[in-house]
């Protein structure tokens, strides 16, 4: 299954106007901008000027929160794509409620704190965002992130996905597919919304034990799983028979 | 949601042939033909002639099956299937491949030999049945069972049915909703096929340990629970503010 655009000329929107490109852009643009989010709860907010709402929208970070603080347009991000900001394309600091600006482990320890399984999920969406897919969260589908070949304007996400891990027995993991009857619903709906289920399983790889800071995500690795239906039609020796 | 008849006059049509009266019908006719149902691996076959092959398919007990013996008709029952058949209707007797006729405990111990949980779906089966909703798997759906208030030909079916057991740890029960997806998935599908989520909780009532004859059975009750999703704007205190 190929991606499904929407309508007509949205593939060569697409194609003229790479992720990658505005990606490097709201990069450039939050730096400048020294721009700075805030720790709350399991969201962290930034206050983001007319361009950068802009390249946000177009990148699929976060969502436009709705305040009376004008101009200022504000974003509310998940653990993850914090993250991903602050430390792979290292374009914004995270301060707290106080204003303090964050430590790398003193954040990292927070977010663990609010998911044991932050690690393995912050892999896994790393994984798929240094590709280049937009990931979003899968929760409307009962996955944990949803990734799209370009900005979901364009674009039906073509992949459900789910996130394993070896991580700590089954508490960083995920606790789905263990019965049939789970597969059999994760397939069905992702069917019926022309999705295919992509199994990621982070490989911690024996970095268990001393999983306190973010160097131990490059011990990490991560595989990759597609997981269809078997159609007996489709898998015929003799093609003519098929149709 | 109430029932979704299939077409003009479904629900006349239902109403005038009730479930309980071609129940009725088929084990008249089972006990009179003395009929053995064969256990062939996790399921059993049965011999039938024209009048319980329409009477089987009207109450949908078991699935026609393709043979070239002539002029009989074999359907294949489930396990659950076959032991209500055999206990709750008591209209046929159950022999091994050796035409050895069962007793009630051998096969007892046979259905709990090929599926620890079956004590639980068993009850939970029964429990519908004996409430005279059609019962059939809901393999398709991702759920343990579903449920329709008459025949699949006149009706859709309502509930999308899972099983839950407080007996023996995890094994007898379902290693299912343990996770937010898990739960978001199985709505979803659920409410894009038309169908309400109804849980049926059996309780052991501590009958675990003596769980080794069908009298356990009496010491199990059932709960049930339907899970829909949660629409604020049918919940406001302000109803004229709806639509």
């Amino acid at each position: 299954m190929g991606p499904r655009w929407k309508g007509k000329g949205s593939e060569l929107k697409a194609l003229a106007n790479p992720i990658s490109n505005s990606i490097s852009d709201l990069q450039s643009s939050l730096i400048e901008s020294n721009s700075q989010g805030i720790l709350s709860g399991s969201t962290v907010l930034l206050a983001t000027n007319p361009q950068q709402t802009d390249l946000l929208n177009q990148t699929c970070f976060g969502r436009p929160v709705i305040t009376v603080d004008k101009p200022n347009q504000w974003f509310q991000f998940s653990l993850e794509e914090a993250f991903y900001l602050y430390h792979s394309l290292k374009c914004i600091k995270i301060v707290d409620g106080n204003h303090n600006i964050k430590t790398v482990n003193e954040l990292w320890d927070y977010m663990v704190s609010k998911r044991a399984s932050f690690p393995d999920f912050f892999k896994a969406y790393s994984h798929l965002r240094v590709k280049n897919w937009v990931v979003r969260s899968g929760c409307q589908y009962g996955v944990d992130f949803v990734a799209y070949r370009h900005h979901p304007s364009l674009v039906h996400s073509e992949y459900g996905v789910l996130v394993f891990s070896d991580g700590n027995g089954n508490r960083n993991g995920n606790d789905r597919l263990r019965v049939w009857s789970d597969f059999q619903c994760t397939l069905r709906l992702c069917g019926s919304v022309a999705k295919t289920l992509l199994i990621l399983h982070v490989n911690r790889n024996g970095e268990d034990v001393i999983c306190s800071s973010p160097s131990c995500l490059d011990g990490f690795s991560v595989d990759e799983q597609t997981i269809t239906r078997w159609n007996p039609e489709r898998c015929r020796e003799d093609q003519a028979a098929v149709n």
